[in-house]
């Protein structure tokens, strides 16, 4: 695939250039329609749904396409038009009037029979970057333990790496960390648990900061070293900045005298014992029900302060587009007093749904 | 009420000031929260589910509030997050998942054992402007025959209207629509049914533009007076300016070698025969599903035009801000040159769900 920019109008295969949302790698792109018309055909299917991430989206009319000319006339193919963000983000709405339902780029939280789940993978060399890091990680000859983690789209080249690490000395610790996770090795923006290793050094090979960041903070005592070969960049986590940002609304949430305590009614994102225990135990507390947390949905409602007890990448990442502080429920018991300051961590998702 | 602006973080009743959505009069507001704590004891709810339109959300919290005083501890008060925008739009998640469902100040599209409607009338005066709106109708002895159309927040003063109208010699030509609308002389923005009366005026009492324009629109054979006691403004509705703009829209669409095709998934939105019938028909449309309609979601798929089945006051009212031409079905089939120009209508909703 080339970086030219093709002819307006024109969609070329893996062409992501215009969606606003570039990925800024390559990607291979096995589309699996063979698993698909084949569902269509035990199913005797005729409605198909197709749910894309944000940046793939744009694939959608050439998939559909495709698949059309594979199946019969009288077979309808959907496609999503809810934004998602993860495999937590199915289009419940769409899998349950379709007789099959295709989620692409997202690796399995949960297998189900209705959802054929089409895995996206990075075709991005790793080892140069991981060739980088070295300087960060510890002499094999002092310290061999590292632990290795990687994002669902680097996958499919986590035995190299971990072959790569064992080939200059290092004792790789791996494990899948629990059921959430579809993968030996891999970490989720709300979930590390695969990081719970015996290792005092953690090597996330992958792309941005977030992932590593909330690895370093549920796992303080572990140096977590970020081989970035998206950007092509070796860092070390820093978490300082982030928590100097967590604390800044932690504070300024102190004085709310209202508080909306947001229930996501996203499938993989409810934590409904979580908002209820703190709506039952404040009476300036309200609980709100949403899919999408937006500013402006928050805004319509004026309160104070608000608590996510959804996806913790949208209180951290996106919080400082909030008008009014937004904390996770974890810096809400902070806030109210229930625990000390110290025990600012990253909120983390376990389980699925 | 006063017009004062309360001070900061204080919610006075009625309170509309800061929500960025201000009303520009007053309104009567009856909870009903006697019909809501009856309905809570008869069915032995465990949880009741509210939902306010968007310029009401702020006064959620404080209808949750008197609700926790009336009701049992043990009883959940969950408020919808989702925007909200009509009875065509209920928030069918927290319907589904609570014993009782409350919709506040919209009226009823179709009634259902599980949903309490709650209705908000506006309390400003209408005579007055009605008064001045004589300037613009027929003086009654050379015709008297006048249709009168209101909409649901000033349903409260129908008969006064209609009395005043035949103080001053006019006959009053009402009727209430079809099964969409609650009230005789009803309108809603997708819905101009109340108007088809024999009468080659029409006196709209009401907010806005938009309603009027539509019923313009839709009856074109008639004058259509504005009577807007919230602006305090009479007019005649002027179709040209708004036709400008959707044949605009119609034009720059001629072009699209891709087609989206909206299909709404709110509950009184959904169009699927007609969106089917495009899609079946065209090779290069693909049909999109999603609740809310906004640009980011669109530009997200990269498609040359959209086709929205769904609510027309998006498509109407919103369209100037998506980045490519959204059109009406019918305005689609004169863009793909099934329909000449001449026949462009404004885009209307009948039946409920």
């Amino acid at each position: 695939m080339s970086h030219e920019t093709p002819a307006e109008g024109e969609r070329t295969e893996g062409d992501l250039t215009r969606t606003g949302m570039a990925l800024k790698h390559e990607r291979t792109w096995d589309y699996e329609l063979d698993r698909i018309v084949e569902a269509v055909d035990e199913r005797e299917a005729s409605t198909v749904g197709l749910q894309f991430p944000e940046g793939l989206k744009r694939r959608g009319p050439a998939v559909a396409d495709d698949l059309r000319e594979l199946l019969a006339d009288d077979v309808n193919v959907l496609i999503s038009g809810q934004p998602c963000y993860g495999a937590c983000d199915l289009d419940t709405y769409l899998m349950r009037r379709t007789d099959v339902f295709v989620h692409f780029g997202h690796s399995p939280m949960k297998e189900s029979e209705k959802i054929i789940y089409v895995p996206l993978f990075s075709n991005v060399e790793v080892t140069p970057i991981m060739e980088e890091s070295l300087a960060e990680l510890a002499d094999p000859k002092t310290d061999p333990d590292v632990g290795l983690v990687t994002t669902a789209q680097h996958m499919n080249k986590f035995d190299e790496m971990r072959a790569w690490l064992e080939e200059r000395g290092y004792t790789v610790h791996t494990r899948r960390g629990d059921e959430r996770l579809t993968h030996e090795g891999q970490v989720l923006g709300c979930n590390y648990a695969s990081a719970e290793v015996d290792a005092d050094q953690v090597l996330y090979v992958g792309g941005g900061k977030f992932h590593p960041l909330g690895l370093a903070m549920e796992h303080p005592e572990k140096t977590v070293v970020i081989a970035d070969p998206v950007n092509n960049v070796v860092t070390v986590a820093d978490t300082e900045k982030f928590l100097k940002q967590r604390y800044g609304a932690v504070h300024r949430a102190m004085d709310a005298e209202t508080w909306g305590v947001i229930f996501c009614t996203k499938i993989g994102q409810g934590r409904w014992d979580v908002a209820r225990e703190i709506v039952d135990a404040n009476e300036d507390a309200y609980l709100l029900t949403m899919d999408e947390i937006t500013p402006d949905r928050l805004t319509n409602f004026g309160m104070d302060a608000y608590v996510n007890t959804g996806c913790p990448r949208i209180t951290t990442d996106d919080g400082p587009q909030f008008k009014k502080p937004m904390l996770t429920p974890g810096e809400y018991r902070i806030a109210v007093g229930e625990e000390p300051l110290e025990e600012l961590s990253f909120d983390t998702f376990h389980g699925t749904w």
